[in-house]
């Protein structure tokens, strides 16, 4: 039987490299963002106006059956202090864009996710402390650091046996980093195909994880390492 | 010259004992709320269905001059796990209620607080770890638990030498806990005075703290502890 996966964010630049990767391993893959990805085998399409509860009835009534694995990539960042004119727009940005993305998908895993499935999440490395520059970002990944916690925990709504997790990559290797930092040192970048066949090896249970952990996602002389926090 | 403390949530049940502490001691107390608090000096009404750049319009808009101590101890609670039909409706409204209010109050501070000037928000202690039951509340709460370490953090945009932590109660000893826990043992429960005793110390220097701290209110046999973590 073809196993299938839930990528949210699939149109972004993580979501592309995890499409491709999970499609290239003969999945069933469902990619849910703005814009279609034309590599998934479905996509569910997003409209920028959603309210929480309108993505999700989008999300969710397109979904029939079970799934293997739901991963959450979709994301953004912006920054700005506790003065800045910009804090409460952004704030309110970040909370739409990771802590929206992140509650659909867990509730998608009360509905949809097979015994023993895979639910991945994206957090951020330095959300794990303070994060002055750039108030309203920290504090949505937060709460999706926290919702991790939460989910792992017993009778949080997901499948008991589900294995529940969030990446925090420090840098990825992406078009529009490589852009905004043409200088930049790339060894110490990390490749989002690098992280996809991560994923694949959790959500196929050949790599083994401990569900309720954050993965810092660390590269060095081009050589990746993942540490459960 | 007279001491002025600005305390969001003035009229809830913690509220009002802060605004009557300060009250007694001379201060002059600034309270913001649905309703307004008849002990106040001076109310900031907000209304329900103001986006959080409206609520921050009508509060910063209503603030000239500048103040010894904001404290904001507005929130709400609601249950429900990842499978709860009310799980999107929630984790909003706890956005809005813990959030919104902190956030308002952090930029507030940027703007009006004195150097040296206290800043408390208010966390929950559940929400250090992961919260199965009530994940709304749990994901608004620790957004608020990394707020605090932004703030006290470089460059955050409040005044560089202000004190910034959170009071994280157990059980607060309210008219709603006592209706809705009648035969809980009170002795246990922590007083809002005791509370507002203890934010009248910190600001004014007289109980030391750390910034960045989040506290830890225990009660027990009637005495209270605080943990700073």
């Amino acid at each position: 039987m073809v196993s299938s996966i839930v990528v949210y964010g699939g149109s972004g630049a993580l979501g592309r490299a995890i499409v491709s990767t999970f499609i290239k391993k003969q999945w069933n893959v469902i990619s849910i963002d703005f814009n279609a990805n034309q590599e998934a085998t479905t996509n569910i399409l997003l409209e920028k106006g959603d309210s929480l509860e309108e993505q999700a009835k989008r999300v969710i009534g397109a979904i029939s059956g079970q799934v293997d694995a739901i991963v959450c990539v979709a994301g953004g960042w912006a920054g700005g202090n506790a003065a800045s004119n910009d804090l409460f727009a952004n704030s309110e940005l970040m909370w739409k864009q990771s802590v929206h993305s992140s509650l659909v998908a867990a509730h998608l895993a009360s509905k949809t996710l097979k015994a023993g499935g895979l639910l991945t999440l994206t957090g951020a490395f330095p959300a794990q402390k303070g994060t002055p520059f750039m108030i309203g970002y920290g504090m949505a990944k937060a709460a999706v650091h926290q919702l991790v916690a939460s989910l792992a925990g017993p009778d949080s709504g997901i499948p008991a046996d589900a294995k529940v997790n969030a990446i925090l990559p420090v840098t990825l290797d992406t078009p529009m980093n490589r852009s905004g930092m043409p200088n930049a040192d790339f060894s110490s970048w990390t490749s989002c195909f690098e992280v996809a066949e991560r994923l694949y090896g959790w959500a196929t249970g050949e790599i083994p994880m401990t569900s309720g952990k954050l993965v810092e996602i660390m590269t060095k002389d081009n050589k990746t390492t993942y540490v459960e926090k």
